[in-house]
């Protein structure tokens, strides 16, 4: 479900004229023009989407990264490991999402040659929405995985140190006349976004969603986003980020658990880790046959008899497809405060919003 | 977390020595001394890990199964696709288990050849305890993942029709001192055997659980059997189901969603599908070094503080590899009914326990 930002909306503004604002910023910060594009482009999707948590909103914090050192607007990725298959890239602490496009780029490239490619990548950033890199693999016919790692906001089941990521994974396969299927989520019961909107709407949050610093549960949102997140579904929730730990840093050389800090500062790398991973259809089942089947199993799913108080059911990613489409033709909702922090920013970079 | 069986307990049995017995069991029924033990070994090894839901508890159903048609004892199992790096089997309608072993095996071979291997199967039957195939990976250095679908017991997010599996994923990793990090999950809140324990006992579960056949939660067990199971931490697990049956069954060839029926009958074959997934680590970072860093990650997952009433925290798999280590000293303690219930399959089958 998009994390929406609960905020008053009342601009609507064209995806494009969006991210070609966002680039220049960052070209303006020190990032060459193709890199900007990449990360701008994903960020947007993420507006388009509706799932304002992962979109434009970070920008402003990725360019303080980038002017205080803490990103290297200009990396040399390079493969630590390299067979047919799987690949390790250092990202040079780079951008997220550019480090993030390479690897996939390179995953699927690896998967149209051996059926499935697997890259892991260490000393990396923030790569914004996980589903945007998953949905590169089913552009590509392919089916798309991945995940990262984070910092350590979330205890293990049973304790109450932050030492984990709610580490997210998405898994995106494409249909036919149907939404490709789509899913993106987190191990922990709520983002953190979510707690900001509640302090900012002044409203409680329920206790199951956070834990203070002292370790207590807590309803006040302004605790829990100074505490920790607590685990999706206990012991599964945390079951699933340990295992994505392992894949995204364990196995790539990044820091991992209590190694990522909590908190980090602009000037401070996080280098941490992602893998992706992108395996064909086509030497398994024809790619029509694999859409057809696909658009049967969303039917499925979508004529299901409805529980009480329930109005349609939504095959998974449907509900961002459908706004992506929307969004697309009509412009990006964005709340007044997101897009006068960003003026505010281009002003002081000295680059001209158009 | 182990899914106990919750009955009374008092026999305790050598681990070997049930293999035997059950193995036999399965021959007399018509397989093959290898697929026998290789089934009879991977049930045996859910009850040595705690997990009784899925040990020999199911060897009744199975011989069921196996005499009546539903499962071929003798299967000839054939890849329909092969490329480096992936695979299809088709299981011939054989044993889960059987199918299974053949299945990782392959996938093994095919990540040491390339650095990862991934194989789906089709036609194929129940494969008891998903961690035991991740778990062969481990023996061979490399992460093992794997997932399964089967019959349609639950419903979409928002919905009340029985629409998808309640498929559960397993990935395992292994260590250096400390045990394999191991996590073995189904997508529904719980398995249908914990409503079996309560009806058992008498007891009522929680109304988040399953719903009636006419869509209506409840807190009878019975009526929670008769009906279907709900998806765990609501569009997340549902979500995760949905991914788990593209990648088993839509990818494979295998029936998926509503074709899986919801209560076969034992002459009605399954032919659901699987994948099973094999990244070897040596290409990637040197495995001593691998180990010593799952070391780490499961230390500081174990000294976290702990949360109010919480006496210990266990890294995932921990409590399931403690508890074989014990009983592969001091037998597995079998209920009653269960080991009352094996003995009078084996004597009708014309089998003496040993």
């Amino acid at each position: 479900m998009p994390d929406h930002s609960g905020q008053d909306v009342a601009v609507a503004i064209e995806a494009g004229r969006l991210a070609a604002n966002c680039a220049r910023m960052m070209e303006k910060a020190g990032m060459p023009e193709t890199g900007a594009r990449i990360t701008a482009d994903s960020l947007v999707d993420a507006d388009l989407r509706g799932t304002h948590s992962h979109g434009v909103i970070q920008l402003p914090g990725y360019l303080d990264r980038l002017m205080a050192g803490g990103i290297n607007p200009r990396p040399t990725l390079r493969a630590v490991a390299d067979t047919p298959s799987l690949a390790i890239l250092d990202g040079d602490g780079g951008m997220g999402q550019v480090v993030s496009h390479q690897a996939m780029t390179l995953a699927i490239s690896k998967g149209k040659q051996t059926g499935a490619g697997f890259v892991g990548v260490r000393n990396s950033e923030h790569f914004g929405a996980c589903s945007y890199w998953s949905a590169m693999a089913v552009a590509a016919d392919m089916i798309g995985i991945c995940s990262t790692n984070g910092v350590s906001c979330m205890p293990p089941f049973g304790g109450i140190t932050g030492t984990i990521g709610n580490n997210p994974i998405a898994i995106a396969a494409p249909a036919g006349r149907e939404y490709p299927v789509i899913i993106d989520i987190a191990t922990s019961v709520v983002a953190q976004g979510k707690m900001r909107v509640a302090a900012a709407r002044g409203e409680k949050i329920p206790r199951d969603w956070a834990i203070t610093l002292d370790g207590e549960p807590t309803d006040d949102p302004l605790e829990g986003l100074k505490g920790l997140v607590l685990p999706v579904a206990g012991y599964k929730g945390f079951g699933l980020a340990v295992a994505f730990e392992v894949l995204t840093a364990v196995l790539t050389g990044a820091p991992f658990a209590k190694q990522v800090p909590l908190d980090p500062g602009p000037a401070e790398p996080l280098r941490i880790g992602h893998f992706f991973q992108a395996i064909d259809i086509a030497p398994l089942i024809p790619v029509p046959e694999f859409k057809s089947r696909m658009d049967e199993l969303v039917r499925q799913i979508k004529e299901s008899k409805l529980a009480k108080g329930v109005r349609r059911i939504y095959a998974p990613g449907e509900i961002e497809e459908e706004t992506k489409a929307i969004r697309l033709r009509s412009g990006i909702p964005l709340a007044h405060p997101v897009i006068y922090d960003l003026k505010s920013v281009a002003s002081r970079l000295g680059v001209t919003w158009q």
